[in-house]
């Protein structure tokens, strides 16, 4: 799929699992804060908490791996916001070897992309240095944990995500996504509305 | 409801209604882009293309309100987002008045909160001046079309949410978040998954 339906895949506002790697050491979080920013190029903007394992892997790196959960890995997805990554490492271990989370590779930057999913994408750290070398995007990371991210690959799961858009059937309602609804509690988009355009004559309901 | 529960309010990602005022003259948009960004002082992010009809409001007054739209209204959520407030502004009219919608003041800014939505919030943009004066978040306006808002005040419809989180249950669902997939199709958070959390061993489904 073209990187350039990165953001149709977060446009509705789904929870996402954060990966990261740095040689040998990796994580993965849930973040409810995504949004994109950008349609071409792809781009959108992720809440890391600067005090996190993983905002500390994402600053060595450089690159960050954002996985969109399904239904079915509810249990997975509000485990892995449940604890330190940090923690693990000290102990010799990770979240994905503690609960046997499979993963392939990212085919650009071989991020960890979490099996059973419904959307993977990687991207690049955005650095807008100013003329005195300061990154302009390190105020928002400083300020307000907000990571801004150009997108490099985007992949779907065609059997809910294809022609550019979620379809979000009766039939696949374990491939639906997840919206954090605070406390372990997710709501799952399974019924869908149309908008249509209104006159300015039309009655509205 | 206190401020405080901002972020439960855009966490689970609906779309929202940005509206905006400069004395007399006012605006709505759609704009699915937007996410909390940190709990306390409540604060969140929205985009907000800086060619808009909206981008001139908001940076004219400083302020912004973000009403989060139903099920209901999602005919409304799309017209507003499929035309120009400067446009309508030329003619001498407004979004408001073309389409006869109906709004309350916001009650710490005066910002249009618009009536049938469940959940209103009004807010600042934050200014951050540098040593030299310089606003740090102009870029991330500039560069993301990226908006940081503080929030004073959060109002929410008792019959979809308190106790501080959203209950989306069989008996309110035109009350139900809009969720934009693209092109006036929108997800609707009708069905309810818990996370648990899972031991080392425990199997996963």
């Amino acid at each position: 799929m073209a990187a350039g339906h990165a953001s149709r895949l977060i446009n509705h506002g789904p929870t996402v699992l954060v990966t990261s790697r740095d040689g040998t050491r990796r994580n993965l979080m849930a973040a409810a804060w995504s949004m994109p920013v950008e349609f071409t190029p792809p781009r959108i903007a992720v809440v890391v908490d600067k005090r996190t394992w993983s905002a500390e892997l994402i600053a060595a790196s450089g690159m960050v791996g954002l996985c969109v959960p399904c239904a079915a890995q509810a249990d997975l997805c509000f485990t892995v916001g449940s604890e330190s990554g940090r923690d693990l490492a000290s102990a010799g271990t990770d979240k994905f070897a503690r609960h046997g989370i499979a993963c392939f590779e990212g085919p650009v930057h071989g991020l960890p992309m979490v099996e059973g999913c419904v959307a993977w994408l990687e991207g690049r750290i955005i650095v807008a240095p100013d003329e005195r070398g300061v990154d302009r995007n390190g105020h928002a990371a400083q300020a307000y944990d907000t990571l801004f991210v150009e997108i490099d690959s985007a992949q779907a799961d065609t059997r809910v995500f294809r022609d550019g858009r979620w379809h979000f059937d009766a039939d696949n309602t374990d491939l639906h996504t997840l919206h954090h609804l605070g406390a372990g509690m997710f709501a799952v988009p399974s019924r869908i509305v149309r908008g249509r355009v209104l006159s300015p004559d039309a009655p509205r309901g």
